[in-house]
């Protein structure tokens, strides 16, 4: 894999710990993400998945990373990378074009694969790692709650 | 204007009184949006942009109105339209095709230009309303302080 650095591997590693603790300590949906300043190294943030855990509809793994990180200024987002375990739905997609997020390192896309298409068409770098640890969780929170999965994702 | 309905003209009065109550009473963005059931024609709830008031990047006028709404099976959000002020943003209009929310109202997009041609390109019907209201309460807004705008379009 190219391009893959020291700074990616703190991100991952970030993003699955955030995915573990929403499905393995919480009861939730097991997606986690974190967002590292590219210029500084600094971690900014780190979120989960809290449909389960707070009722909510929007907060995906993604945009709750990007709400805990809490408003930050254009030029920051610009020099960022947001880390996903998984393939950034519509609704994550779409955030990362709203604050011009360059670049994007995924855990997988087996699972379910995002708007990767779309982001790349807008000129967004994205890097799929093909995690097994990101696989294996989501295939055994989908086997326990395949209908908490569909809601997740619009699907009926 | 065709197919603008009843429905159409609570759900933009709804949503222009959650832009006025974000801007006037509360210093926030003056951004509002409602979402009714096409079905029953009930109003499941309403939202404003909530950057100012909770420090988020991700409330929106419409996020915050689904975040509101709260969680919803599918087959509901396929059956409702979104009404807002404002074109919706790429987060937004992404949100809009992560839970296929097929027919949109929008009160403006003389302000600020959305991502009105992805969402047709994906079938969401869209009506733009060209609503003075809208438009005033965004220029008075800008006006005031452009600096936060720009922060929430991702703009430098």
């Amino acid at each position: 894999m190219t391009d893959f650095t020291e700074q990616d591997i703190l991100g991952m590693k970030k993003a699955y710990e955030q995915a573990y603790i929403s499905y393995k300590e919480e009861g939730g949906i097991p997606i986690g993400a974190a967002l590292i300043n590219n210029l500084t190294g600094e971690l900014l943030g780190v979120g989960h998945n809290e449909r389960v855990q707070k009722g909510s509809p929007i907060l995906h793994g993604e945009t709750s990373c990007l709400a805990n990180v809490g408003r930050l200024p254009a030029k920051i987002y610009k020099n960022c990378t947001l880390y996903t375990t998984l393939s950034p739905c519509a609704m994550c997609s779409g955030t990362c074009l709203l604050y011009d997020i360059k670049r994007l390192v995924v855990g997988e896309n087996k699972t379910f694969m995002g708007e990767e298409e779309l982001l790349k068409s807008r000129g967004v770098e994205i890097i799929v790692v093909d995690d097994e640890k990101c696989k294996a969780i989501m295939a055994e929170f989908i086997k326990e709650k395949p209908e908490l999965w569909n809601e997740d994702i619009g699907e009926e």
